[in-house]
């Protein structure tokens, strides 16, 4: 059993997803929720994104591409999000098995096909595929976590958003 | 025409996009890219995705879902990543064709679900649905903007990323 893990096993908060999980066992309709950006052109092809109150995540693309290389690219950022949401599902499932995790690096990759893009072509402008690499030290056995992955890569919300097909709606105001 | 478009309209290079889209022209496997991102663990909810030489970017989650809400979470990254995106492909579009930008914004928001990411369902753990809404102050006619409009959507890489299913391979190293 691990109901005497400590709350700050691998320093997650693993009660306040235990209050949420209730919450939503109580009344399902919290489980709904709504997220938000908004994006700010900056000229060229760059941007910025502001979440709520955070520092906005700059967005340029390399000048092979036309753009001015000052920051990660929208596809980048794309796998940025995934590798970051993947890192969450382990760190929540991870401790609520009463693991410690010693070090957790994910490395991600994704290969895309420009012609659609650049308009040369119908087709995919996007992914065709993405691959992410986990490198995890963690205090249990492989087939534990082995388990354990399993579950993550089956609950990440950014990992379903892309091999879903997600109804995407797109409105010039 | 739009032939005399000076390279700086809108600051952006297109003559560059030019170049890349001649190179491709003349040699399609030059259309094949890769791009990659790392992903590194520090704690809690807490993770950055590190992309080539820029700055990482920070990820975290809300206090209600267990983290210590010091940035955007992965599903609000993705948002951002799709209206970083589509600013690209409203920037090369527009300056292709001639028309200055004066202003552009999106809004971006997606609907999900908690239920699966929290173990208590099986079913879909990522946005079941997500609207962009753009706000473009352009120097053209409405039906011309329109008609951009459609071409952006219709070849935006994280677009097309989101609306498809992406085969996603996640492996344990």
């Amino acid at each position: 059993m691990t109901t005497n893990t400590t709350a700050r096993l691998n320093d997650v908060d693993i009660e306040a997803v235990g209050r949420l999980t209730q919450a939503i066992e109580a009344d399902p309709d919290r489980a709904a929720t709504t997220w938000k950006a908004t994006v700010e052109w900056e000229g060229g092809f760059r941007s910025r994104a502001k979440v709520r109150e955070f520092d906005p995540i700059p967005s340029d693309e390399p000048a092979g591409l036309g753009g001015t290389d000052t920051a990660p690219n929208p596809v980048e950022q794309l796998l940025a999000a995934l590798g970051n949401c993947l890192a969450v599902g382990y760190a929540a499932n991870l401790t609520a098995a009463g693991i410690e995790i010693r070090d957790l690096r994910i490395d991600l990759e994704g290969d895309l096909d420009l012609h659609t893009f650049l308009g040369l072509a119908p087709g995919n402008a996007g992914y065709s595929q993405i691959r992410a690499t986990v490198h995890l030290d963690a205090d249990a056995e492989p087939e534990k976590l082995a388990e354990i992955h399993e579950k993550v890569v089956s609950t990440s919300p950014v990992g379903h958003t892309l091999s879903r097909p997600v109804p995407l709606r797109v409105d010039l105001a």
